[in-house]
């Protein structure tokens, strides 16, 4: 399982103030701190980019791959930046994402196509819905996989995000559950060993003390790893979910077990 | 996932020389401190028990359920023990357990039936091997169930513990992975939603700095969680892997969320 930071976002006040002044600089010591930290990857969680999207996503992606060989995941809805993502990258990139909204299936997804670029799929509804269950889940899964092969995308660029439902909705622990059946439920339904990623924070945003949230996902992450999960995107300071982290690599992936990988 | 005590063990010198002096008091100390720590049943582990092991294992039943409601788990090969426990329970006594061992049949097998009690199956070789992957794992399992049926024992009585391995045996991690896919496929290939246990602490056994083993118990836990197991054999008094037992069961079970549930 790759551990790609959430850690590079606009709400980050230093974020925005770097983007504001084009200064790569304090973007570049965030990264430096997730690669320490035990980042594989960084989010380049950049939000809407309402003005001059292509510019400050095309620095940041120069910013970051400047120091260090990270792949780089370009994060927003923003189509004209992502394609300045796109063109500014000199290692990997990956584009996140792309849903069944027309508007994206228009402008995001021929860009993987244009950049033969990976591309995360979202499974949520056209209109930004979160589905109830594994089966509606699979089902949408099914749909952007056509919509990769129509739009003549090699299907070893897709990386399926499942959508990780806030645990405090009325129904959280049931979307827990079905977000695992989800994952075990992919390979077969897609036909190939797809890749996936899922956004951890997502499970205790809005609410609950540190400790609990940490305990939180301390514990579903083994039970995504557990259930195929290939990437997950994380907040790459919470040292004890790192280690968590890296002990689920250890017990899934097969091998001679020796203590010091942990 | 109802949490089981492994702590009250004929190897803790404190339980060894309260069943040489035959005093409960020890025994109850030690209950008494695993209940407060958070288990929801205990172990009776006091080996193959050569010497008056049918007095000691029913001063052991007696001991707890003078003090406490939990159920207990009567952990011995010794027939001669189970059945003193059984005759001696005046609560919940679970069989813990029998393997297709021939001698474990004749003897053991039928003491579920006489005293109506659940009792669990290993999924092992009759000569006591471990099987190398799920799918030996779960022939074995269709095998026990089979003895359980030509025994005329309800299905419902029938626990499988698929023998969790040390992840340091050569093909360790591999074998943490063919558990997880064991407890997965047991319900569709029974055809009954079978409960089931498997004890934690096998897992890093033999080795590891203690920091070690409690970040691999606190993974794999999870894991076992996701895949369906629904008990666990664990060492009550690892504070932190109770926690995650606790996350794990608000993560599985549908339901509200509540923080205060953690």
């Amino acid at each position: 399982m790759i551990r790609v930071a959430d850690n590079l976002q606009i709400t980050h006040p230093t974020v925005e103030k770097a983007l504001q002044e084009m200064n790569p600089e304090p973007l570049q010591q965030i990264v430096r701190r997730c690669e320490k930290a035990g980042a594989q990857a960084i989010d380049i969680n950049f939000g809407p980019l309402p003005k001059e999207g292509a510019r400050k996503m095309a620095l940041g992606v120069e910013a970051i791959q400047d120091i260090c060989d990270l792949p780089v995941l370009i994060d927003t809805a923003n189509s004209e930046a992502i394609e300045a993502g796109l063109k500014a990258n000199r290692k990997t990139a990956i584009i996140n994402g792309f849903s069944l909204e027309s508007n994206k299936l228009e402008t995001i997804l021929p860009l993987a196509k244009k950049y033969q670029a990976d591309i995360i799929g979202f499974l949520l509804y056209p209109n930004g819905h979160v589905p109830a269950n594994a089966s509606e889940r699979l089902n949408i899964a099914i749909d952007i996989f056509t919509e990769m092969q129509k739009a003549g995308i090699d299907k070893e660029h897709l990386i399926i995000d499942p959508i990780i439902a806030p645990i405090i909705w009325q129904n959280g622990t049931s979307q827990a559950k079905e977000i695992l059946t989800t994952l075990q439920g992919l390979p077969e339904i897609l036909g190939f060993s797809v890749r996936s990623i899922a956004g951890l924070s997502n499970l205790t945003a809005g609410s609950g003390y540190y400790s609990q949230r940490i305990l939180l996902e301390k514990t579903y992450l083994p039970m995504l790893a557990a259930s195929g999960l290939t990437m997950v995107l994380m907040n790459i300071f919470h040292r004890d979910t790192v280690k968590v982290a890296r002990a689920c690599k250890v017990l899934t992936n097969p091998g001679v077990f020796a203590w010091e990988e942990l």
